[in-house]
């Protein structure tokens, strides 16, 4: 795509801010929502692109990555819309083989094992060289949107991202991640340190591309003791927030640190972010008081509660609106992605909740 | 075993009772430490028993279930037994079939799916006749520890074990489980009282039959919120705790509701427990706050740190003891079972530097 496609002024006017709003605390109508995995394999128009193209080929093909990322806002009144692509593409774009093996997940033929494969990282990256893609994805589905709705794009965070590189697949105990960190505190903080020049470059460049917020997942971050997070995450996250910020403080920057709860505090005042996300291991009365106005906060249903029809789906979302305690300051989201698994009327019924009942509360 | 061979006058005295002194908050030389899983596949030997006989077959046979359980002690100064066994024995009790697949793990073929399919359990149970191979093992093994180190024996929480009959296996997102509680609420908590009458029978047989201790393992307790914890743990594991307290008040309890850290504070306050687990993922300095001097803390090493030599091990127990603020009121465990892939150096320098710098802390 060529520079001049990419120049912001020819992209269509928002029509629907009310996201935007929420990450800045300004005063919305309704409480906003979008979903975590809301462009994902639960849906069978999104089954039947991946039935032809492999998970990456999509992810790298800005046609498809746009057609499939637009697929749920033509199905709910989301209001947000989430580029899709891969926390790995990151690895790949460092010279890491990443592999997406069908009902398995991840794989990584060369783990990164010892510290003598560091020296096979690729760094520095030229993002515009390596992750093009993804910004060409960006670019097409801005316009493509049409100013429905405000478009994110993301990244997984520094340590998320080290660990998939050692363990060299998911849902393992991280024991040699984790043994990294202790046995190799100098050489674990150069790798986050080279992971984090990346995020940051690959988030500066998401935004020149259209994208107009900002989401890192650190999905890994609860498998650390709060003293690790202090010592491997959190420096990490903070930078990459100053830094994107610095450049661009008007693009709201969301981090979620799935699980870790105990951080919310010193995530609030670091000036990083705008937005935190929960997941349910945390009530939302006790996330609001531990950030106070210091942020907005994102999330945090339980996936589950979408299998269970309708009447429970509201009430549970009329139990979580209540205990974030203010319309204010929130956007509603799972706290962890949709499930393939999962029913359409799932995320139809809790959008719908969301919008109607904060409605009414605001309203009152 | 005759109702003579289970006469308790007939153990052996106890050398060694320093972790009974921790779990009622008496002054100890040191702090005590035992290591969950401590009898498990790191050890040579323990494979080596498990090369001709299949998992559930070991638990079913009381001289297997001794010998695997004093393996550990032969080898590193515990100051603990926990009998060879596992939570599943308690649903195949209630008639519902387990199988353990050789890397796999658990596997139910016909799992609690359906409220319908509650009719499928057996109920009431009788532990003797379902679980005597349990209790025949534990009374062998307190005869056969000759007074070393007291014998604790364990279960799994009712939630927990809910979670596997409905999932029919473990490491999955729990939806069918969590579904339940969201659309079964009625048929939930009929489910978790049944298995709650089973846990409480079986501990009363270990006690009977030469438990010293008993530990209620809620190992899937951090997949609920902290609402759906309060409904569908919280008063299982007090039922629990003052039913078996009611009849054996000199026994002490541990409840590991792992990861559930907000709910130390009502645990600590319940009086149903004399002592409460938690892992890693809790500063001890913090837990202690929370449970103030109520109960005893057991924890909270993170099993990665004992895949790194000796003194990373050595220099990390130092620091968990410093968090932990008291020698008192304090036994050293992991936060986690041990790992089949752990070196046998990993326990073996953790117990020497638990022993050795809760000396020194004692002894300044």
């Amino acid at each position: 795509m060529s520079e001049e496609n990419i120049n912001k002024n020819e992209f269509p006017e928002l029509k629907n801010d009310t996201f935007l709003k929420a990450c800045r605390g300004e005063e919305v109508p309704y409480v906003p929502v979008w979903i975590m995995r809301q462009a994902g394999r639960y849906l069978p128009e999104f089954k039947s692109v991946r039935a032809d193209v492999d998970f990456f080929s999509v992810c790298r093909t800005p046609e498809l990555a746009c057609k499939v990322t637009l697929q749920p806002l033509d199905r709910f009144p989301l209001d947000a819309a989430i580029i899709f692509s891969d926390i790995l593409v990151v690895p790949q774009a460092m010279g890491i083989e990443v592999q997406m093996i069908p009902g398995k997940g991840p794989f990584f033929p060369n783990p990164i094992r010892t510290i003598e494969d560091l020296s096979r990282v690729q760094f520095p990256v030229d993002v515009n060289k390596e992750l093009g893609y993804v910004f060409d994805a960006l670019t097409l589905t801005r316009k493509r949107l049409e100013g429905r709705v405000p478009l994110i794009g993301f990244t997984g965070a520094p340590w998320t991202l080290m660990t998939y590189c050692i363990e060299g697949s998911g849902g393992t105990t991280m024991s040699n991640s984790k043994s990294w960190l202790y046995k190799h505190p100098a050489e674990s903080h150069k790798f986050l340190s080279m992971l984090t020049r990346v995020c940051i470059d690959y988030l500066l460049g998401q935004i020149k591309a259209g994208a107009q917020a900002l989401q890192i997942f650190d999905s890994w971050s609860n498998e650390l003791s709060p003293a690790m997070f202090k010592e491997y995450c959190l420096p990490y996250l903070v930078q990459i927030g100053k830094e994107v910020k610095a450049v661009h403080p008007e693009i709201p920057l969301i981090c979620f640190a799935k699980g870790s709860n105990f951080a919310l505090e010193d995530l609030s005042k670091s000036g990083a972010y705008d937005v935190l996300g929960i997941d349910w291991t945390i009530e939302p009365s006790v996330a609001r008081e531990m950030v106070a106005d210091r942020v907005s906060l994102q999330g945090n249903l339980d996936p589950c509660v979408l299998y269970c029809g309708d009447q429970v789906i509201r009430d549970q979302t009329q139990k979580m609106l209540q205990s974030f305690g203010t319309t204010k300051r929130l956007i509603a989201n799972l706290g962890h992605g949709m499930h393939p698994t999962h029913p359409i009327e799932g995320p139809e019924s809790y959008v719908k909740a969301v919008h109607e009942l904060s409605k009414q509360m605001i309203n009152k």
